[in-house]
């Protein structure tokens, strides 16, 4: 997968597909695409009232977008489209400018779509992709277990049929259901709780049943996946034979406009595109990095590798095709691409496939939808969100990393009290945060000799033999600012302790930077210790840090010597008594 | 000068220097005290006025802070007391909020005195000293020119004798004094530049002057730092004989109220106190970093060393002091710590005489500043700042670091145009932001055996041994969040490059510290590795890497082994062909 960077073939990842399709892939990609068409359909209508959007627009993010990435996209099984988690991000950045299921408020969205389309062209030509490596792991954990106990909470009024306000604030909201709690309509209750369970127990249970009858299929089988499918199905049926919606109330999602997309052109207003902008960047970080690590899953099980550059491209690009055909920010979608992956999908063709079902159920099957309760497209968010949801990570990273269980607690909690924006600039300033404070308290370490050996180790851990006269010490940390009074203040407390002191040795095998303040400071002690006469020595120096030493004239006026090894400097000090 | 820490005498420096003091250091103590106080004058006056506050003011600021530094302060030789740059920052804070010279400002002065001192005591009970060490050299320096430019422009209304408003922007102040033009005093401008010229050739020439008359006097002899005492006396007498302030208009200080100063109650008022919050820890942090900076240069020359702990409970409690006798906020001023040191000052009891020379003045002398020109007082500001001024740095810097010259060309240029906090915030987070950076970009080295002994260099810069079934390869960094994509990214394509690759062997010695992204990317190379069938190895692992690394259970999950040594490893692996 490796391709040459500047070869234009590489910008069109699926030239090299159809040149090496062969027929069999097809049969494979044909059952993938239809298997992910049919469960996209409730999904991305479910997705789209969860963004504040009519149903159509989730379908229309199914089908120009998820096209253009299966022509750019560098992952051969990832799924492009309407996902949870951008689907809340847009709600919570549109909402406050214009009232759900307007027209001005599907404009606003597609401002968002082209901006973080834009957005991701632009990290890809300031060659800036790197930028999406500071939401680290806890902080994208704490984000997910929060945005999905948004999103949950966002889809109790639909389940419980209870309407009313759509407060900013989850805790809020939870009290504005609790107050009209008297407005709950039992039926979609019922509705709700018999979907949740039907898509439980299919993603439980579905492949086991199957054994019952014989049919011995693999734990990641697809039909695992269906349940949406199926309770989506049964709830219309039931709704429709028992007029349940007429009759007791039930919200339904009535109709839905035949067709496809209309060219849309996003609005343009100065004030509202530079107030988006925030908003539309945290959609494209988003949106890529839970792209990027999924197609990176799936592409290492196939032992082949994604181009972030490539990716970059293919997703600001299918962002912008959403933003000009009325829908709204796609990504790569972690459940769809998994069923792709199991059900066989080898190449993008299965997302093309894909698309067709869409255009048949814009075409053809519309009218189907009219009597789908939104308490069965709540249950189905709720369900498809849990499964994002990750609580043990809390407390295994405890064990390993205190600072990153902090930065994923701290993430959640701003992300549910503030908002997604404010929770990911805390998650990210926390963990630059922690990391500078871990390296400016760094680890340094008198060494001595192992045995008789060539090798150094530090004189706490292990039996090592030293010189009365040598202080052989290794900093296990770059120099630089944060660090550089500390480090110093280390190396003179040892020097005092140690009287006799004549040579002191820096073994700088962990030293990857010096800045100008670790610089100034190594200059000083340097001085500091001549006038106490003792020389200052350096071993295994790295080529680039000799290279700053050198420039700024540290090596000239420096009193000792740079050896080459610890070893050799040992031998010699060690005899210059 | 290392003293055990929980010792309360350490908190006391003053009953070290009492318990050893011997009548020769009274001898030396008494000429540098002297000296001091007499070139503390001017100075405390004309950083007053810098500062928005009557001259008083500085001269208060001059006993009880220097009095409590004296006796709490671990530097031997650092002198406490009014600075420019503190006044500077004073200044710009209290002028959004009541008249300059207005009891009104004073109160909000002493209030700020008191948030700073409060501050410093804060940073030592949490054990957050450290974060001064935040302020990167570059950023200092940046700041430092921005400041000293800053009061130069200040000054110029007085030196010219142009009133006009006070824009906070520099560029403004300038326009308004061009446009002010015809009001322009020339006797003022005379006097000032005949001072601003004494002052210049105290500092260069004094010395030489005196070997002229046959005495031979160091270099840095005391007395050319006097020249702002002679050009005050000189300006005063000038203005005095020729009635200058009446017939010619030239602005002079006027009455100085004798007597020392009487207890102040900094005023309480909650959103004042709040507002005030970030320009008093910038200035607490800014006024420790100089006091601190110097008083290290200094302690250096005598081959002993400050606490760092114990200068934040110092610097803090002379500012409480600062706040209760109507003085503003100080620091540990260069010009007067180097007279200090130059002078013979060997003890704190140096300051103590000072600040009678202080007392007297107050009690007796404050009718001799009652003619003293302000163009004089400016001419002695802007000489003393030029001193400040370190514009060579910026071009030495490029050559070693390049993103510190940025950083530091940033921090002068947002200290100038957006002020002093924006700027010092701005400068920090530049900082850190090309840390990180440098660190998200690792190099990674593929290293060999030098010769045949046990050492292992970089294949790119050595002549070295290498196996093609095993991939050595040193991390040169940190394997965390910000890096760690990009970590996978190059191991897995040198192993891409190398088909005939079985083992890969990750030297660690240069890793000091792996977060959880780092581990679950290790884990992540380790199942990639495993299923491409080739065993993943490490070797020289820190000890307090390996710790997280066990938590993690990734040592058990390794596919192979962990080396003592890199020479162990590459003997062992080189026989598993």
């Amino acid at each position: 997968m490796l391709q040459p960077v500047n070869n234009w073939r590489s910008y069109l990842p699926i030239l090299d597909v159809i040149r090496e399709y062969r027929r069999d892939d097809f049969h494979h990609d044909l059952v993938a695409g239809l298997v992910v068409g049919v469960i996209t359909v409730p999904q991305a209508i479910a997705y789209a009232f969860l963004a504040g959007l009519p149903p159509e627009a989730g379908l229309y993010a199914c089908l120009v977008p998820m096209v253009i990435y299966a022509l750019l996209g560098s992952s051969r099984q990832l799924v492009v489209g309407p996902v949870a988690v951008a689907a809340l991000m847009v709600a919570a950045a549109v909402s406050e400018y214009a009232p759900a299921y307007s027209d001005a408020y599907l404009g606003i969205t597609t401002v968002l779509c082209l901006q973080a389309g834009l957005f991701l062209l632009l990290l890809r030509l300031w060659n800036m992709g790197g930028l999406v490596n500071l939401l680290s792991l806890p902080v994208i954990a704490g984000f997910v277990n929060a945005a999905a106990l948004l999103i949950i909470i966002s889809q109790l009024g639909a389940f419980t049929g209870i309407s009313g306000g759509n407060p900013a604030s989850p805790l809020d909201r939870l009290l504005d259901l609790a107050a009209n709690i008297d407005q709950l309509n039992s039926t979609s209750v019922i509705i709700g709780v018999a979907c949740a369970g039907g898509v439980w127990f299919f993603q439980r249970y579905a492949v086991a049943s199957m054994r019952l009858i014989g049919l011995n299929l693999p734990a990641q089988h697809p039909i695992s996946r269906i349940g949406p499918v199926v309770v989506a199905i049964a709830a219309g049926i039931a709704v429709a034979l028992g007029d349940l919606d007429t009759r007791f109330g039930v919200a339904v999602i009535g109709e839905v406009p035949a067709g496809l997309p209309a060219f849309t052109l996003p609005p343009f207003n100065l004030d509202l595109w530079l107030d988006l902008m925030p908003a539309s960047a945290m959609i494209a970080v988003v949106s890529y990095v839970e792209s990027y690590s999924i197609g990176t899953t799936l592409a290492t099980r196939k032992r082949t590798r994604i181009n972030s550059n490539q990716e970059l491209i293919a997703l600001g690009a299918a962002n912008i095709g959403a933003a000009f055909t009325g829908a709204y920010p796609v990504a790569g979608s972690f459940s769809r691409s998994s069923v792709n992956y199991q059900a066989g999908g080898r190449t993008p063709v299965s997302s093309l496939i894909c698309s067709v079902v869409i255009v048949l159920t814009l075409l053809f099957f519309t009218p189907l939808f009219d009597r789908l309760p939104h308490a069965a497209l709540a249950a189905i968010v709720m369900l498809s969100v849990l499964g994002l949801m990750d609580l043990k990570s809390f407390r295994t990273h405890w064990h390993i990393y205190r600072e990153d269980t902090v930065t994923q607690i701290v993430t959640f909690l701003t992300v549910l009290g503030f908002g997604v924006e404010t929770g990911l600039i805390t998650g990210v300033v926390l963990s630059i945060a922690f990391f500078v404070r871990q390296s400016s308290r760094p680890h340094i370490a008198i060494v001595g000799r192992v045995g008789d050996g060539p090798h150094f180790r530090t004189a706490k851990r292990y039996d090592v033999e030293t010189f009365q006269h040598v202080a052989a010490i290794r900093i296990d940390e770059n120099v630089y600012f944060a660090n550089a009074a500390q480090v110093e203040n280390k190396l003179l407390k040892i020097v005092h302790r140690r009287p006799s002191t004549k040579h002191v040795l820096l073994v700088c095998s962990a030293i990857n930077l010096v800045d100008i303040s670790g610089l100034e400071m190594l200059e000083r002690i340097n001085q500091t210790l001549d006038r106490m006469g003792i020389t200052l020595h350096l071993s295994e120096v790295k080529g680039p840090v000799m290279a700053r030493l050198e420039a700024a004239r540290f090596i000239i006026n420096l009193t000792g010597s740079v050896f080459f090894t610890t070893d050799q400097a040992m031998r010699d000090l060690g005899e210059r008594l």
